[in-house]
């Protein structure tokens, strides 16, 4: 990684108002704690977590840009923009951030839509998103909760808090994010 | 149509026990009052609603062979058994009762899940299913009330009550019925 860890802490939170910073710093801790107690690569996790949000401010013009002109996913572009912003910023991370460890940059592709075969990296810091400290949303302690029996207990309970906010306010519902809740409990079916 | 309407009936019939019979009674007096409603062809619908639980009680091994040998959904196999009858059941229509409409296929095949692009005779019908009189489900009284607003908004209700309660019960959500609700979303929006 060309950059240093201070220098990425001090290029990313340039990018965004001070309360996302604060988020960001809840998830670079959350991640470091999940990654321990689940066996992931806590340096790896910190990395991914520091750059999740890079893109979260971004103008929506320029992530559809970002998406347009680099072949990123076309199916994004139907669905909310509030998922925009992961597929962007693993582009960011790579291209601007010298990130190259295709681990960290699934880590911030799939931190908010998740996926089918999520890795570990993935799961932590999603399910880290999901949890940390500033977190304050109905459920959330239940999610805090699942987070200490397993990371796929505590991302199940996540997909289904948001599976279940769209349809109560009649927004679409990203397929990815079925289908990563999905894959998630059968292999917890499969562990019975 | 090979078989006239009496001898279908008499068919299907004899293919489920008698409360399922009743229930698909149900359905197809909701079916015709829907296309009345709604104009589509009530003749139609009620030959889709006649036939669309013919495979319902079918073994599921019988299904099963039916969808393999004849290269029916594979992804239907993945997922909860309790949908396989709805596509065995429009193979089952053609290949046994002689139905060559096409709309009437669709409206059985499609009866369980929705799909992306729904025709006017697979929501009328997808919808009787949901709401004939013999229906006694949390939350069936609202999705009666909004049938009578647009087939679409009855739709949204009715998958967005059978996804809660796979999210509840913890089981897996199959995606046509995602893509299909947020296609009758997509559709609202735009006439707003």
């Amino acid at each position: 990684m060309a950059y240093s860890r201070e220098a990425l802490i001090e290029a990313v939170s340039a990018q965004m108002p001070d309360k996302r910073w604060q988020h960001t710093l809840g998830v670079m801790e959350t991640s470091i704690k999940l990654a321990e107690m689940y066996g992931a690569d806590p340096q790896r996790a910190e990395t991914a977590a520091i750059l999740h949000d890079v893109a979260k401010y971004w103008p929506v013009e320029r992530m559809k840009d970002i998406i347009v002109q680099n072949g990123l996913s076309a199916e994004l572009l139907q669905y909310d923009k509030q998922l925009w912003h992961a597929e962007v910023g693993a582009f960011v991370a790579e291209h601007e951030y010298e990130i190259t460890d295709p681990g960290i940059l699934g880590a911030i592709r799939y931190h908010t839509s998740g996926r089918e075969g999520m890795s570990l990296l993935e799961k932590v810091v999603c399910l880290a998103d999901y949890i940390e400290p500033g977190r304050d949303f109905p459920g959330v302690d239940e999610i805090r909760k699942k987070s200490m029996m397993s990371l796929e207990e505590g991302l199940i309970a996540g997909f289904d808090s948001t599976i279940s906010l769209l349809l109560q306010k009649r927004r679409v519902v990203f397929p990815l994010t079925v289908l990563a809740r999905n894959d998630l409990v059968r292999i917890l079916e499969e562990k019975i």
